[in-house]
């Protein structure tokens, strides 16, 4: 862990000065005077100069945060906007289908079926076949990956495209599914591309942790342009998706998120829909007198509600998922044909909804949009009727139906809509559950106002003015409660005040909200923990409120005990041992067996490229040659040396030749000095002092057992390739032979990579401290030592199991402490671990049972 | 750090588990039998069964969090709410003061000056006797405490009292003071003094990282009180006080601020001043139509210019307080004169606000909450005038001098303001800047707003609808944005909305705030570091926006190489001699001398402790009487071995007698039944394993050298007090000789608490990473490490060097990690140093010289 501390910020940020450096000193110092005499002597010289520097100017600006921020907000309010345009379009259209073909009610129906049908089994296909990751609400992921695992094709240009069309036919179609959630990993993924394309005009952005830090400002960005909620957006964003968070970075998301919700609304202005900014779902509530105290124990009673009916839902959504999952014939059909799901579900709640049907009872024709500002609105439906002051007044109506009841509409409408959400987010299209989640718990709200405003018509409030309950003000509180229960937030809050643009009824809000979430947390996981269990990622859970049992649990209760390590004396056949009895990512490196001073923790790669460079055909053949040399006097002889040679002098590429340098004393400060530094490669200091503080007496010669090293790559395509004629190679009981000969060598660990500062913890800390330190650190695993000795090893497995009962990561990778590291050598890893195999299979044939020893129960990909 | 872990919560909660299972073990189990029968027999015996059943409940339930954080939010109501009463009562005696003498000026104005006068002096001179630390605004310090810092005596009952008494006074002045800073003050010490009030009924309360996630929450609950905005005060708190906040905790914030701004209102409804529940500062401002599109420039400009504006009043506000300190002829005066300072401020500023004289162009008889309420008025007083319809004339009128300019006012007031709150807020009295610093941006905000208005009469929207501009609007805008940037917070947006009930002008609010943050933050520190900067507290300063430059630095750039430690097999004269040449507080313990490699860190007092064992005067009389008795074969041998004995068997308290059972094996895991563990002391678990583990052959007879080290404390005392006779000691020489004898010995570390992981780094780890560490984990000190090998050490201070030049702490005590450890043993603590000062002092004066040796530069005192 600490050798990521070690190179990321701090080496790129040299590689780039140092590289900055040598640029200016090749324009700024009179190096190339033809040049600079060109420029200054041509007509527009002075033009040029100007340019260049501007240009270098603009380039050394792309480095800045702002710069990187505005245009991720830019990018963002585009798309959101654009997406909103053309699902608004979509739902035009629909709306149009079926008003046109008001004489026919069965060509109405079809519409009014297949229109989402089609829409919703065209998104689930798109997105299945371009980018499967794209399905679902992405918070899950997003979560995952901030902290600190990386998830593969989870942010790339391909997800992005099915994620961005297949969402917009997802919602285009009507169907009660939100964007909330994918904004949040569409913005991730626009902030991943653009530092990626970004990074073409400097190195800034290469920088890890920087784009961690940057994927967190993009979470609050996309609740932001969704809502058009920069403060709610960020808290948002926070709550849903760290553990812990910097303060320090608090500014980005803020102003990232303003940024973009101010273009996303300006647009608007732009385009005419607004005559102002204003809020999405503006409110008009009265401001001299928003509630009454008395009114306080039904908002109360909304909160204790959410919080039941969030859990349930929550509940609900997984059970879907865990039927189809479970009933094996539903899912193997369902896998045979995976567009009749998306489209049979479609056609159940498309046909529920049908206006002229069901869909009268529970106002099906209204889109989501209309629902929230019908229920938002400021009459009393129940009392008055509809007002001719209304302006929605054709939208109103179909709450109001004739032949019933606005409490038996609002009732059926909850119902229906609980259910139907539930199921709905379960289709394999981009979605998210928030929007539904919120129009439920509006409905709910002003069902409870509708109820409190025909119990008191003229309002509880005894004295002369008489001030009537604002059904409306419910429906606000009630869809922050359930949509904070669902999410288990409290910042919901802070999006229904940027959404509706009024915050009069804030405390009736948070204290509804605070009480849901109470509930919720106590009955349920969070809908997106539930998710995570059910995607099974690998991601801890959070502690508890107050589960001070926890603090009962100590690491010595939860560690693994007999770890395989590698001792400094060990023996390549010892190696060989370990990777058999283990598949541990890393492997301790203890002083030696009876001591067990835990010297630092050394990659299995690592490991496995010890021993192929031991025992690789390269270096079996240069022995053979050695040996048989002084024997026959061959005429080979000649060009067997020079081949030798030629292996240490000229095998490498230019840009390694440039690492045959000098090794810097490892304990001396390295100089950032332009003269000093080589142009590239330079990551690799740390590799050398460490060989070099390693064993001293190796570090005269680690040119050579680098070259060694670097080539292990593809040895059998060089040697094939070669010019030079090849001694007959030896018959297969000779090679055993002579690997089992050098199987008893002692390991030289020079040219290995060293993590020299593993994270390690006591017997004694209690889970709780180890759970924080493990989140606050985003640590995958640590030793437990007792004064420098190593007795036992957590990892983030243990302390799954520990805190819920066991959770298996399957089909994802968590990254490894030294994934910097692998990364400034990844062109050996893949060719490196081809040569391996080939190398233990043919032990394991050989002489080495199959099974593996006492430490199999390392096994990270079996249920438990 | 991990001694620290080890202790905290695990074991506090084992304790109290340990300790509630045997009371129920002896309430519940047949034990008594005649209590029991006694409570059944007589006739109310079920009720007193029941009630002692409720009793029980309770004391379980006041364990909990919610039941500590409703608590916490009702007393914090309370006491806002009645000091807000106090203050308004004292502001009305002035007025009244002032309006019954109209008929004489002089005497109007002496009553105009004196009352605020003798407020402000009796304040100064109260919290002065009573508690000095209550002076100032407390953010700093809390700051600071919740870095992991310990204050001594910032938390207690009298700095409470001093603190509210003092406030209520300094606000009832009619100062320009704010009482946010000190609120969030007040509730820190209110859920310190409610804790150890709790911890009466059960020990959850003594836990130490329980309590500082409840002052976290505490200092929300102090700004959510103060201004009736508990998101904007859990925002605002987290901002000014965290470096790293857990999600985790966040909802205890929400919830104890809600409550807490929920009763305070409620109180306010309660007292007939408001109807119901609505803002502080309510506004009216239309809500279809907020502000226009071009009017953003504008609230651009307000933004930038607040950021100017906030720099230069952190700038002024420090200048002055150094000023006050480097003139020493004015220091020594004030030091003399401490009441003078305070009264002069008071009889400058009153006498300029003085509404007869200057204070006419200046609103001077408005308090700062009329100021409010007018300057957030919706209506334009260039244009228009006092308009009918407003209720406020009378106060507005302030503003509207007959023979000016509101615009030559407003400036007037601006101008005077500024430098009056910067002079003000430096008075030794309990006071905060927020409240100030918020009022001038509000009419900078009006000020511009007018402007505008004036520029556009019928506002700048050409369509048909006029829309006049809300000049009120501007200065909602300007107040979150002066405020913003002086405190560098984004969230201060958030509390104006929650101030004023609206949330129509979020965009240009947080368009401002973050202006003014950009601009503030690369001209100044945020006024709670300078002033942390000023009081020299040992905080831990920000890295700055982006500045790349720090993640060149490396730890090896900054770490101090020849570091003293403490070798496994040394003597104790060479403990002598690192105790002499350093004075760090923990020192790092090693393998030896070659191998360097580092086995954990042990504390200075426990070196000492060590130290002063082994050369204890009861010790060399003990060894004494073993030589001198078989050469003479004296009477006094018989007493001397009972002696002896004596000391090893009974010297120990009951309590301490406990601990003296058979040692576990260290790697065994502890069981925490009832039966098993001991009822008190088993905090020791820990460093009986410890010293088992480090030497197995020391583990035979723990028990006598832990009652020897433990009994150090007080060595010549017990021997006074001791009824034997003793034989008489040795003379000088020889006393000298023997200790030389005994400094020559190995030491053995069996009796000394051991770190055994304390936290390490590698030389390449960036500044950049070690800032971040050492903010998340609140570590004090680092070691750094090659492969297991110590090659230097980062303390704190080094990084503060590092990021900002010198910053050297003087009267504060930075907690050292093994604080808990050391807590435990508390008592042994101060006897043991008057021991080894002795100790000290002799040796010093025969054979050290008194210099320190290289290591010198360790000293945490010495300005650089």
């Amino acid at each position: 862990m600490y050798g990521r501390y070690t190179q990321d910020l701090s080496t790129f940020a040299k590689d780039e000065a140092a590289r900055l450096r040598l640029q200016e000193g090749d324009t700024s110092q009179p190096r190339r005077p033809s040049e600079l005499l060109e420029y200054t002597q041509g007509r527009c010289g002075p033009c040029r100069v100007c340019a260049l520097q501007c240009q270098r100017f603009l380039i050394s600006k792309v480095g800045e945060d702002w710069v990187f921020l505005i245009l991720l907000g830019l990018v963002m309010a585009l798309v959101s906007w654009a997406m909103d345009f053309a699902i608004a379009t979509c739902l035009q259209a629909q709306k149009w289908m079926y008003g046109g073909l008001d004489t026919n009610v069965l060509l109405q129906y079809m519409a009014w079926v297949t229109y989402p049908t089609v829409l919703i089994t065209f998104s689930a296909g798109f997105t299945q076949i371009l980018a499967p990751q794209a399905v679902g609400s992405g918070i899950p992921e997003m979560k995952t990956i901030l902290r600190g695992v990386v998830l593969k094709e989870y942010l790339t240009l391909k997800t992005f495209v099915a994620k961005v069309i297949g969402l917009t036919c997802a919602l285009g179609s009507g169907m009660p599914l939100g964007k909330e959630g994918p904004f949040v990993h569409i913005a991730s993924m626009c902030a991943a591309l653009l530092s990626r394309f970004l990074s073409l005009f400097g190195g800034f952005y290469e920088n890890e942790a920087r784009n961690i830090e940057m994927l967190a400002s993009a979470c609050a960005v996309g609740v932001g342009c969704c809502f058009a909620a920069p403060i709610g957006g960020v808290l948002f964003s926070i709550e849903v998706t760290s553990t812990f968070f910097a303060v320090r970075n608090y500014w980005r998301g803020f102003f990232a998120a303003t940024f973009s919700a101010f273009i996303f609304r300006v647009l608007a202005v732009w385009n005419k829909d607004e005559e102002t900014i204003t809020a999405l779902f503006k409110t008009r509530f009265r401001l001299d007198f928003p509630f009454d105290l008395q009114e306080l124990p039904a908002f109360a009673v909304i909160g204790i509600a959410s919080g039941f009916g969030g859990a349930l839902f929550v509940y609900l959504n997984r059970k879907i998922v865990q039927f189809m999952r479970r009933q094996k014939a539903i899912n193997r059909f369902l896998m045979k044909k995976r567009l009749l799901f998306p489209a049979l579900v479609t056609l159940i709640i498309s046909t529920l909804t049908f206006p002229p049907g069901f869909g009268q009872f529970m106002a099906g024709q209204l889109t989501q949009k209309d629902t929230l500002v019908t229920l938002f609105d400021n009459q009393t439906w129940a009392k008055q009727g509809i007002n001719d002051e209304f302006e929605y007044l054709g939208i109103l109506e179909a709450w109001l139906h004739p032949r019933s009841n606005v409490f038996i509409t609002l009732v059926v409408f909850i119902l229906m809509k609980f259910w139907m959400s539930a199921l709905a987010t379960t289709i394999p299209v981009p979605c998210g559950a928030f929007m539904p989640v919120f129009v439920i718990g509006a409905a709910f709200g002003r069902l409870v106002g509708e109820s409190m405003a025909a119990w008191f018509p003229d309002g509880i409030h005894t004295d002369s003015n008489i001030y009537r309950i604002v059904p409306g003000g419910y429906a606000v509180v009630g869809a922050a409660a359930l949509s904070g229960a669902v999410t288990h937030t409290v910042s919901t809050a802070v999006i229904v005040f940027e959404l509706t643009g009024q915050i009069s009824h804030i405390l009736p809000v948070m204290i509804a909200v605070i009480l849901a979430n109470a509930v919720a947390q106590s009955l349920q996981p969070s809908l997106y923990d539930s998710i995570i269990r059910i995607k099974k990622l690998p991601y801890l859970p959070e502690l508890g409120w107050g589960h001070h049992e926890k603090y009962n649990v100590r690491v010595e209760d939860i560690m693994v005990r007999d770890i395989c390590y590698v001792t400094l004396n060990c023996k390549y056949r010892d190696l060989q041992q370990v990777l058999h009895s283990t598949k541990m990512k890393n492997l301790p490196l203890v002083e030696s067996a009876e001591s067990m001073i835990l010297l630092g923790s050394i990659e299995r790669a690592q490991v496995g490229a010890l021993l192929s460079a031991q025992l690789s055909p390269h270096r079996r053949l240069l022995m053979l040659r050695q040996k048989v040399l002084p024997e026959d006097g061959h005429q080979l002889s000649d060009s067997s040396i020079r081949f030798q040679i030629s292996t240490e002098t000229s095998s490498g590429t230019p840009a390694r030749a440039a690492l045959r340098k000098p090794l810097k004393p490892a304990l001396k400060r390295v100089p950032s000095s332009p003269a000093d530094s080589p142009p590239a490669g330079s990551t690799d200091h740390t590799g050398i002092a460490l060989k070099s503080l390693f064993c001293a007496n190796a570090a005269t010669e680690p040119t050579e057992v680098r070259a060694c090293v670097r080539r292990m790559g593809g040895p059998l395509l060089a040697l094939v390739g070669r010019p030079y004629p090849l001694p007959c190679p030896m018959a297969p009981p000779q090679i055993l032979e002579w690997e089992e000969q050098q199987l008893d060598q002692l390991v030289d660990f020079s040219s290995a990579k060293i993590d020299p500062a593993p994270f390690q913890l006591v017997e004694h800390t209690s889970l709780h401290k180890t759970h924080t330190i493990f989140s606050l650190l985003g640590l995958d695993h640590a030793f437990v030592t007792s004064i420098g000795r190593l007795v036992g090893m957590v990892s983030l497995k243990e302390l799954r199991k520990a805190i819920e009962g066991s959770l298996t990561g399957k089909g994802v990778k968590v990254r490894p402490p030294l994934a910097s590291f692998r990364d400034s050598t990844a062109s050996t890893s893949e060719a490196d671990t081809t040569a391996l195999h080939q190398l233990w299979d043919r032990h394991q044939h050989h002489h080495m049972p199959r099974e593996a020893g006492p430490g199999g129960d390392e096994d990270d990909d079996t249920p438990k």
